[in-house]
């Protein structure tokens, strides 16, 4: 047994690896590797797939759900070409490597970015308040949860512009108010299925509405168009996304997630502040409950405190490069069970 | 036991499909699936990716290997951006739907597509020769298959300008010589692995050399840099397309591949010329190895045809809707033994 803090690819379901195995030897007489995306039972898989997105996050009528690949990487290019409007110039807040790579793509797509909003000079350690959006933009565009520095938006900034938001990182984590939004995306391989597939929510509106000139592959409008099998998806991570989508909806939806996820991070960023060993990275009002960022006080007790975590079976802590220190990324299918673990090492130090 | 002639995705070797189950419950103690791509597991395993995939297919110093998301369909693009020099402008063998999509994402990408030749006067059901190559273009682009028309060049074309190659649907079919190539891409889903990951064999001159600014994503430059690792690669599709790579290298490589396809297509095709009820839809010299493309001479013997072939246990039969007919897909993974079915089936009508 391994607890796997992995900050993603990362866990899934337990009931959700043995179906996906299972699939890949028999799958209605076939493994699910070898199944055509054109046969009736994936058609059915990725309209599932399609509709247990909206279920789980309770998406209005209006919206188009859709599965690419690129991960949110392209999702970066495909996001500023789509929403691209009669003002190519768009507002960016920058909470971190993912949202800086995001504003790289904007200006590559021809877009004059505006960075409304940075917590750069700390570090990218909190979420800076959104102050003065200009009025001649096409979007806002925020990165809702920074899994690097481990910080969270908690709430949906407050704009009359369309709001686009990269959700990698805290999708399908909790509830969230669709209808506020133009442009939703996020890889899969955090809270949703294995990496190879990434989402778009997309407000039907600003489907083929770009005032750039949009190649094929990068134009939403075609995805849309053709149901998400414009070209062959990812067959594989969109049936294990099903299966994981449905394991969710299951098991109380995104609502009892909130709860069990607030419980695991309460019980994480407690022994982290009670304990004199250990300092969040984060401010406290920034936090994430995806990803736990903390440092040791005494670097001194480094190589007993990896010894310990080590022994303990856990993996997956160290922090992102850019960071140092440790990062204990709790995505929804990681048990309460794997955190007290870890706390128990945190108090053994 | 069902014989799946699909077109893609389409049957790999069961000892693979095996060893993929079996990871998805247990790699090193953890799913495949909850891998990070930054562990010291999935690093060797993109390592081996590349490196089985120059074994198998005998490439010379002086190319990078690269799997990337999106598809051939993104790769349309991809190439002519990355391939795009001081003419922008390109030559293209239109063979097809595919070829005919290559062409269109080159025109999206700025390039000037000269159609140097085509067979979309007989519905793609030949090869054409290729004649007056300009010179002033940056480089030829062909697609080595078509998997709809069921056609297939059975040589490389001679060129002094770079050639480019779709090579989806049957790249590691036979040997080829990487040498005489500027760029190979291909989907995974056909010879390689799981949909979801795409191949890029690209000579490493034309890293970084295009005269067109390119987005992140989409330059490769940005791929070979991060050893293919720029950003989450689909790692399931890798690790497949790994695990089969391994299986055809035990198994004789592309050589003993050629003997065996041709086997097949032999087997089948004289059927199909000896059989009054059934007739080739594509020339014969131009006839695919992969995709084996037939009508019935008598139309009114469908009903009986469908049925016999339906209760054998044959899946995937079905031709593509813009051609009719029928298409037995017998890709490396098709047994012998599945043509040696269809074969009788044919003969019992």
């Amino acid at each position: 047994m391994k607890y796997n803090f992995g900050a993603g690819p990362c866990i899934l379901p337990q009931e959700v690896f043995e179906q996906a195995a299972a699939s890949v030897l028999d799958y209605n007489g076939l493994s699910i590797l070898e199944i055509s995306h054109r046969s009736a039972d994936f058609v059915k898989e990725m309209e599932e797939a399609r509709n247990n997105v909206k279920k789980a996050l309770n998406v209005p009528e209006g919206y188009t759900v859709l599965f690419i690949q690129g991960g949110a990487s392209l999702g970066f290019l495909i996001a500023a070409m789509n929403m691209a409007g009669k003002h190519k110039k768009a507002a960016y807040v920058n909470t971190g490597v993912w949202a800086t790579n995001a504003i790289k793509e904007a200006e590559n797509a021809g877009i004059e970015v505006v960075e409304i909003a940075s917590s750069k000079d700390k570090a990218f350690n909190y979420i800076p308040e959104i102050k003065n959006i200009p009025e001649d933009i096409d979007y806002l565009h925020y990165t809702s949860n920074n899994t690097i520095a481990g910080t969270q938006f908690h709430s949906i900034p407050e704009t009359s512009v369309p709001l686009v938001c990269d959700m990698s990182s805290d999708i399908f984590s909790k509830p969230i108010d669709v209808s506020k939004f133009a442009l939703i995306y996020a890889g899969a391989q955090k809270n949703l299925g294995p990496a190879g597939a990434t989402l778009y929510i997309v407000k039907d509106s600003f489907l083929g509405n770009s005032s750039l000139p949009l190649p094929t592959y990068l134009n939403l409008k075609v995805h849309a168009d053709k149901d998400s099998m414009f070209n062959t998806p990812p067959v594989f991570s969109v049936y294990v996304s099903n299966l994981n989508l449905k394991h969710l909806l299951k098991n109380g939806g995104v609502e009892s997630m909130e709860k069990i996820n607030q419980e695991k991070a309460d019980l994480l960023y407690t022994e982290i502040d009670n304990n004199p060993n250990f300092v969040g990275t984060a401010e406290k009002n920034s936090r994430s409950l995806m990803n736990i960022t903390f440092k040791l006080t005494d670097e001194n007790k480094k190589e007993r405190f990896d010894k310990l975590w080590n022994e303990a079976q856990i993996i997956g802590l160290k922090g992102h490069r850019s960071v140092g220190g440790y990062r204990a990324s709790i995505y929804n299918a990681l048990p309460l069970e794997s955190v007290k673990v870890l706390v128990d090492v945190l108090k053994s130090l």
